[in-house]
């Protein structure tokens, strides 16, 4: 089995191809190859004689047609413009989420590839009015050219799995969070860093009032889930290959309160609001609550609990409290 | 004013043009210029010095730089594809319900235009349970590759407005009926015939049981409510600017019952049940019921019976019966 991950070098990614090679692959086949492509790697990448990185750009199409050559049965399509990034760079942000995206369908097509691939969609793909609930039938109505995007692809990603020229599944992710590491350019970067900043002892900020939700995964469930959807037989989905994942719904405060049962009452001091109009006018057009229903019953999972994020991400990262 | 109508020569472009005309234009300004852009004219155009027919391809990009350089404050954009054409040839669906759609955005974009622009999207963006009633927050899932694009244009139509780019608003139509003319490539086209030509004396068939259910608007209640599209204050609109429109619901059966209440009981026997699996493929993924809330309340109208449609298209035509 030959597995491709695009975007292979992000967080995310880097920690799938270590759980792949762990587990040996997917259902229907030992793992034999597993490509990376990504701009950049991080240094401690795991070592195996499986794994290839490719360092390259996958919106070139030069890349991507070398790099589909290996005939890869399953295909993870992690790579994109992060939405904040995507909001102020219109151009770059249809570019990489939305036009390489397109071009990686087509070559599928033109090569007559087939391949089984793994769409990392997005819950903002969601937005308006934030209390409704959103079920597996809601309209997404993207608040955001970053959602615009994601949807868009959706889209194509069960038109091209309809006319059978690939067999893919696109799963809207709540915003992952605990993410280790420094803050980036999502405008969701705060969710993770007023619990990561304050176990290491530093500051962070949110931009939100505390009583604003979110609708969130931890790193370790998402990985689980991507896993998930490569495994699941086609014939369970049918037409329509989008997912809602399952997540949890959690305000700022609840946060963290979870964060101060588990360290210290003074944790917190570190953490403080302070209103940014950007970035409220992107997450807060995100919906917290949602009915998952197809995706619980297809076998995807969530956390269960703020304080079980918080330990898992302790427990991963080997901080001592 | 200056108005422009992408696919100006079609039927619903010509009496659109020609109610524009008569009209003097819409909301905020008299029509002083207005320009069709067709791949064809049919021969019976309004005779009118405000109005330029030009016969090229939209898809085209110095086509269409040429065609907005004298700043439309207006545009339609009804060019396209049809159902059963684009399902049939995946690249030029693609090309022109597509590729094109973006371009026009693009340009718009470049040229710093910010047109309000109607753009014509369809109910085909809508698949699967068709007993399902679908209300303004249903989602999309198309079952074809026409509603497929129709969908994407759609994103793009509200990001682009959003942006402040265009001022967008996209209607998704009911199946269009009576058509005059003749049988066209869309997969809906016999929605008309069976009308059409058992009035012409001609035979006519259906390729779907009498009993299956569609959701259709005259002719001329879709002239109106482009024109009502045109004239809606944004503020009104918000961010969504896409709008299922009003129709009526009927099936096969009620659409020959009407035709022999009008005409005489004998009428029907030049219609026949001719099953067609591709036709069915595409039509039977039309859901057929609909909660038009969002669009009453903005003022578009429908039909109130097959019987006032089969009337008002004898009427225009000038049939005797």
């Amino acid at each position: 089995m030959n597995i491709l991950i695009l975007g292979g070098g992000g967080f995310i990614g880097k920690r799938l191809a270590k759980a792949l090679l762990e587990q040996g692959g997917v259902t229907g086949g030992e793992l034999t190859y597993l490509k990376l492509v990504d701009i950049a790697f991080p240094d401690d990448l795991p070592q195996d004689p499986r794994l290839t990185c490719v360092a390259a750009d996958f919106s070139d199409e030069a890349v991507m047609r070398k790099s589909l050559q290996d005939k890869p049965d399953v295909i993870f399509h992690l790579a994109a413009i992060v939405s904040g990034e995507a909001e102020k760079n219109f151009d770059l942000g249809m570019k990489i989420n939305f036009h390489a995206s397109l071009q990686l369908l087509e070559l599928c097509r033109s090569m007559s590839l087939h391949p089984r691939i793994v769409f990392a969609s997005s819950c903002a793909v969601f937005g308006g009015d934030v209390k409704k609930v959103i079920t597996d039938d809601t309209s997404p109505k993207p608040r955001s050219s970053y959602g615009t995007q994601k949807a868009m692809v959706e889209l194509l990603m069960n038109d091209y799995s309809r006319r059978g020229f690939v067999d893919a599944r696109s799963l809207r992710l709540p915003t992952i969070a605990v993410r280790p590491g420094k803050p980036n350019a999502a405008t969701s970067s705060f969710l993770s860093s007023i619990i990561r900043e304050p176990l290491n002892g530093k500051n962070a900020s949110y931009p939100v009032a505390p009583e604003n939700a979110f609708w969130i995964l931890s790193p370790s469930r998402v990985i689980q889930n991507f896993i998930h959807a490569a495994n699941i037989d086609a014939k369970l989905l049918g037409d329509d290959r989008i997912i809602n994942l399952p997540g949890l719904t959690v305000t700022v405060k609840e946060m963290m309160e979870s964060l101060e049962k588990i360290t210290n009452p003074g944790v917190t001091k570190l953490i403080t609001y302070e209103p940014d109009a950007f970035l409220q006018s992107i997450v807060l057009t995100w919906p917290p609550h949602f009915d998952t229903q197809r995706a619980k019953q297809l076998g995807f999972v969530n956390d269960h609990s703020m304080e079980e994020i918080i330990r898992s991400y302790i427990q991963e990262e080997g901080i001592s409290i």
